[in-house]
Parts: C-alpha cells; structure tokens; sequence
C-alpha cells in the first residue's frame, strides 16, 4: 500500500494486483459472423434481444453480460460488492435500466468507447485496496442505439464514408477479485482528455489516436518500458485508419509499436466482407474482444503481458452540432498472465 | 487497510479518513440572489459565462470552480493525481470541454444528480488507498443547457408544475488529501438503482425518494447508528414533495429523521419569492451548497458529522418517451469536523 504503488505521473503498479477471475460476452448477429465468432459466450440472432426497443435491447444484453460472467465463475450478485458500469447513450439508460435488478451498490460511468478501460482501472482499485471481494465491470454498446443517438434514423439509409467505423452490438462483463483465474491487473495508466482539434465524428479513429499515443506513451515513460516489453499493445476501436495515426503518432515520440500494436475494432470483423469500413467501434468492441479473445490468450498463456487501451472520443450531437472539436481519452490497463 | 474498513452491506468506513482539503463554488445570478448568495465563491451575473452558447457555459463554469478551489488551498493542476467529474449532460459534453486544459487524468462519471456524491466517494476511496496527495472532485448543472436537454426550448415559455424542481446553474469542486483542513470523509455509503416505478418527469423528488431511503437506511444499519448520531442528514434535491415522502418511507422503516433532515434543493432558493416551485436541482445543487454552506459549518464545528446524500433520477427524454420509469439512486458521504 501507499507511495510504491504509484508509478511516475499517471501510473499505478498494484502490489496486490487483482485478478480478473470471470468474463463474459454477449454480441448481436453480425459480430457473431466475424472472425471473433467462434469465441464469444451468446450471440443473439434477434438484434433486439426480444425487447420493443433499442435501449431496451442494449440493457438486456449488458444484464445478460454480467449474469454469464458471474455464473461463469460461480459468484451470485449479492456477494459483488461494487459494479463499475456505463455505456454510450445519453444519462447512461443502458446501463440504469440494465443493471437495476441486480441490486448491486452502481458507479456510473463515462468515457465513451474508453469506458471499459475506465471501469476496469476503477475496479482494478478498489479491489486492490481491500473495499471489496468482488468488483464488477460492464459496458455495452448497440449498433441501433447508437445510431439512433449519435447520426442518422437507421431508416435513412445515410451512406457512411470510408474512415467511419461501425458500432458493436454488444456488451463485455468483467469479475475481479483478490485471487482466482490465470489473469491479473498489474496496474493502470489512467488518461486525459487530449484534443487535437479534429471535429470529423465520421472520423472516429482521428479524433482517439492522439489520446491512445498520450496513455501509451505515458504508460511506457512511467514503467520504464519498451513497446516489446509488451507481447501486445491493443487499442479499442481506433479502426485502420485511426492505427496508422497512432503507429505515426508513437513514432514521433521514438517508439516503433508497430510490430505489437493490434485493435480491437480491426479483429472484431472482416471489414472487406462485412462492409464496416474502417472496423468496429463502440464500449462494446473492446470490452466483448478482451473477454472473447484477449483474456483467453492471456490465461492461456500465450500472450504473458498485454496493455489494454480502450480510447474514446468524446463528443455528443450537442456539442458536435455547435461545432466544437472530438477530444479523445484512452484508459490502459496492464493485464498479466499468473 | 483491508477487512476492518468495510462496514455491513454498502459501507467502508476511513481507517486513515481523507480530508476535504479545499472546496469552491461558482453560481449564476438567479442563486446568487436566493438565501445562501453571501456565500458562494463566484457569482457570476451573466449566465453565460462569457461564452456564446449553454453547454459552452457549463464548461467555463466547471473549470471556474476546479481553478478556484484549486488556488483556494495552493495546489497546482499538475499535483492533483485524479480528477473524478461529472454533469447532466449526454456524453458529459460540459466536463469534457470543462476539464480538458486542466491535464489531470480523468475518470468521467455519470450518477444523474447523485453524482457529487458519487466523486467525493472515489475521489475519497482513491486518497485513503494511498494512490494519490490530491485528488479533486467536480460536478456542474445548468439550468439553460439541462432544460435544452430533457425539458423545452427556454423561448417555448413552458409552464412548471408546482411538483417540479428548477435546475440550479452551479458547480462545486473540492480538493482531498491525506491531511489538511478541518472536514474529513469518515465513510460512505454506495447507493443502488431503486425503482418504485414512478414515471412523473416534472416530479423528481418522487422519483429519488426511494433511492435517498435505501441509501439512508443503509447506511443507519451499516454503521449502527440513530439519525440523532447525526447533526444534519442533507440530501441533494428532493424538493418539498420529495422532502414528504423520504420523511414518510423512513417511518415506515423505523427511523424519525424529521428533525435532522435537510435538503439543499430547499436551502438553495427562496421558493416563494423566486418562484423554483418545489426547490432546486441538478449535479451542481448538491455541490454548491456542500461547498458553500455545509463544509464552512463542519469546519467550523457547529455540526460535527453529516450525512451528505445527493440524489439522482435515473432519466433521458428517451428512456421517458419510451415509457420507462424514471429510477432513483443515492450515495451517502459522511463528512465530519476534524
């Protein structure tokens, strides 16, 4: 405890680190038919997870999320002490409307497609510090929510361009604990809000890469490390036009990330047969690919430390609509295989 | 560390308590001519801060309020390790562009109204971890850009319900630390998603005063404690209905709180006079009056220890027009003189 687990200006090394001991994931039709679809726990043929709406459709899938990784690890809701969950639709209804029944003590969380970043650094400290056995993460995202939210009535039709990225329809669960499973959180590089003026929101990956290169290169720079001190360094859902910037970005500062760097939005489908253009995006895309493949590579032992970047762009209609720019923010989290 | 500080179902108790250190609030001019106008920070008599539209206000605002208190007790940006913020807004747009220039790592949090509550309790856990000197919380609301957001156009001229509450244009912001001050967060109390099912947009308190209850409740039972063990117990904005109705559930469970019952939402305007209806509102409700008016009184010990219990309803217009309930939740922060 105290002053050695804090690593230079943003960094924590837990000396206790926590241990992700359950996952789970839940995704909507398409993701079932992309590369990741052997992997995740259910996938849900009817989009709408048989609700009468799409908010309702993304609550339900997020609660199925946490019921599959708590029953996934044997732990009923009363013994989870805290859940640290969010989403990306407007004063979080996903989430509200999604985790009520579990009556489990809620901190609400937002950080756009960051937030399972956010809310696993969140849990990754409270269990380390002894507040709780059991900690619980969630996020969610919904192709037609989001749509619904961010652009344009799905009904529209609106042609999207190139560089735009298509939002995950689903929702990763997350258990941690003091011990159990083969996968802990050594510690945390927790970011900030970095805008470099891009106001493009069909250009998601823009506006996130420069806040992916700050979180990883603080990262690096406050653990002393090396990008091949990491057997992966994965970012959310900065798509394939976002990872070029970064790749350039990294390079600037003197790091080649370039023969580790992977992201979540490029694995999660094949954009060239599934039409998504630049890749996936969304809370969902990272939080169903860290526990549909990331988690079980690290547990297995493939891959034995990986820095987990998820990066959001934080923007609404509001304030895109007043033409303000699209800052980015990227929480990473350092999960070893133990 | 560990086992000793958790107590009961939702609460920890401080071991090594963090110290509310530094605290700042910043009001537009409709509060600073209510009841507690000679105590605020910052009165600014243009609601628009300077800038050319609401949420751009917010923003300005919010950041008013961390530099001030910031520079209230000579900590500079750079040392404070986290920053845990929130507003009202979709996607958090205010402390996005509020908190940017700062360059503190961010952790975004949405709890509705209940989110004052919801950043001193991280912001708290965080510091008596021992991962940061300094931490900071902040959280805002703004009558033009809420209403923008979940009511009607301000130039429409809507009328009120007499059950409503009028959003106050405020932001509190406060500094913890280790030690330092005379006000310390001796414990917390997490607050659930509680839904009795009520669907009354214009009547919030209704909506929260089950959330207040559980978490009150909760945190009596957690802790042992009568609500004579505490010389205030203050929610965040129920209002006068909602002041009823919380008063009424709580006799219910055995507990009298009628003669320590206060609800800043009541203290923050003259209702007669100013006419706010049912009483104030909104992130920053809570927020400026803790910082104007309930810290100075624990400093100055004529209260020795309050439970501090902002209050959110859980709502966006779509989850409202969908026909879902508007749910409640509350977290309990209890601050004594020290």
């Amino acid at each position: 405890m105290g002053e050695t687990q804090r690593m230079g200006k943003q960094s924590i090394e837990f000396t206790k680190a926590p241990h992700v001991i359950g996952a789970a994931s839940v995704v909507g039709k398409k993701e079932g038919e992309g590369p990741l679809g052997n992997s995740f726990d259910i996938i849900c043929e009817d989009d709408r997870f048989g609700e009468d709406n799409w908010e309702k459709s993304e609550s339900t899938m997020q609660n199925e999320a946490i019921q599959t990784a708590l029953k996934n690890v044997g732990v009923r809701p009363a013994q989870v002490r805290y859940l640290f969950g969010g989403d990306l639709l407007g004063q979080l209804i996903a989430t509200s409307f999604g985790v009520e029944e579990l009556n489990i003590p809620l901190f609400g969380l937002y950080g756009a497609c960051s937030t399972c970043g956010e809310s696993l650094s969140l849990a990754a400290m409270t269990v380390a510090a002894g507040y709780a056995d059991y900690a619980a993460a969630v996020t969610s995202s919904h192709f037609a929510s989001a749509e619904k939210q961010f652009r344009f009535p799905l009904a529209y039709g609106n042609q999207r361009p190139l560089a735009a990225t298509w939002t995950v329809t689903g929702s990763g669960a997350f258990v941690l604990a003091q011990k159990g499973g083969h996968a802990r959180i050594a510690g945390i590089t927790t970011g900030k809000v970095v805008d470099f003026g891009v106001k493009d929101s069909l250009n998601m990956g823009a506006c996130m890469a420069p806040a992916a290169c700050d979180t990883i290169y603080q990262n690096l720079m406050d653990f002393n490390r090396q990008p091949s001190d990491y057997d992966r360094i994965i970012t959310g859902d900065l798509g394939s036009v976002g990872q070029k910037i970064l790749i350039d970005l990294m390079k600037e500062k003197g790091f080649d990330i370039s023969g580790v760097h992977m992201d979540c939005g490029i694995e999660i489908y094949d954009s060239e047969k599934q039409d998504t253009h630049a890749g996936g995006s969304g809370c969902g895309c990272s939080a169903v690919t860290l526990a549909a493949m990331i988690l079980p590579k690290i547990c297995r032992g493939v891959w034995k430390r990986v820095l987990f970047v998820p990066t959001g762009a934080l923007l609404s209609t509001v304030s895109f609509n007043e033409g303000q720019s699209v800052p980015g923010i990227a929480h990473g989290v350092i999960i070893e295989h133990c």
